[in-house]
């Protein structure tokens, strides 16, 4: 299987999907074509964000294809060379993926046919077992939490430590204690802006500047860094 | 029907349940016991829960009988001369309520008998017609996104203008734009922490130190501030 789960698209300050420009074209070396799904998008529009995309991948020498031109998005799909799913609202993506069928068939092309698959954001929470460590608001209900599991273990992209001062919400650190402790067989990675996994086969590696925290139940929260080994993310949980 | 829909708990480095101590005491005036739902606990106890909520309302001579040590929680409702439901995770919170019967006992209590409510945080999300304006992580899956629908417009508790600098994720205000776009019909009020509406029949009151911020679809988010008109948010929405 091959992933590349990038925490965000673009760091503040920066040219939209700038970053990760450099991986992307790594990891989809030697695809002239990939099928985007725009579904996150809520406050601007599916074409306008398919341009803002193609506008980088160009630069990579790549065709984006988006399955919102497609007259039926999940058989587009079965024909992609490689998918990319891009951010915005996770809850918005995971209903929209689901009433068009893209869930199932991305997991079969993914898992069973090793087609290169690229999200960020919120395409790297629809990679997980489930959506269940999103950020976003439930702006929509989706028909269920269930993603594509793609991995074994969640991801909270956009990783942050700071907290707004005097201000009395939870911290992101306390809102996945909280998944933990109602979630106890499973690993969460907070996995920091600027950063990405990438999974070839069974090798996954952390990508970027910054360490990734990883949190599981009755465990430490714990630092792990590019080089490490992470195999034990890629392990399936026992029934929890 | 009377309502007390609270933004926090607590202000940053003050007492549990301290700020809006005086306001429950004027809102529960002569009655002496209320039932507690504690079920938006999730890394402590249900019990450690009461006794904390227990201390403050001991303070407004004001008993606290809780829902987890009923045998049978949606009946202690329908006997409760006040209904207290406690912040935490918004999502946990539905899931038990809906799982024990408490949303529809509530919302029989509450709009047709005139029983008060009060709620703070996640407490004040469940007085909407849906969760989808909370904040929380979705670390269960409820059975449904519906609410209990004591009040036709949704509440943004915790309402935050800052955003921690060199973040690239969404503002509060972007999330809840992303909300209202998909959500057409629909006021959202952002209730800023140390605040609170009260409802009294059908005279709806901001209450607190700060104004309040209206979203709706199609017009520029406004200011309201204690004392201004707020009839306008109860105004059942057309459907959308």
């Amino acid at each position: 299987m091959r992933l590349l789960l990038i925490s965000n698209s673009t760091n503040a300050g920066e040219a939209y999907l700038d970053y990760p420009k450099k991986e992307l074209g790594d990891f989809f070396k030697g695809i002239d074509e990939v099928m985007f799904v725009p579904y996150a998008a809520v406050t601007f529009t599916y074409d306008a964000y398919l341009e803002k995309v193609q506008a980088r991948f160009s630069e990579l020498g790549i065709r984006v294809r988006s399955v919102h031109r497609e007259a039926n998005p999940a058989l587009a799909i079965m024909s992609a060379k490689g998918i990319v799913v891009g951010g915005g609202n996770t809850f918005r993506l995971a209903q929209m993926m689901q009433r068009e069928g893209l869930v199932e068939a991305i997991r079969l092309r993914v898992t069973d046919e090793g087609i290169p698959y690229a999200g960020w954001s919120a395409g790297s929470n629809m990679a997980c077992p489930t959506i269940g460590t999103t950020n976003d608001m439930p702006i929509i209900e989706p028909a269920t939490f269930h993603a594509a599991g793609l991995i074994p273990f969640q991801i909270n992209p956009h990783y942050l430590d700071a907290h707004p001062q005097g201000h009395a919400g939870e911290t992101r650190e306390q809102r996945i204690e909280e998944y933990i402790t109602v979630n106890t067989n499973v690993y969460v990675a907070g996995l920091r802006e600027g950063c990405m996994l990438r999974l070839e086969g069974d090798r996954l590696s952390l990508i970027g500047p910054r360490p990734m925290r990883i949190f599981r139940w009755g465990e430490l929260p714990r630092e792990v860094n590019p080089g490490d080994d992470l195999g034990f993310l890629l392990q399936q949980p026992l029934e929890g």
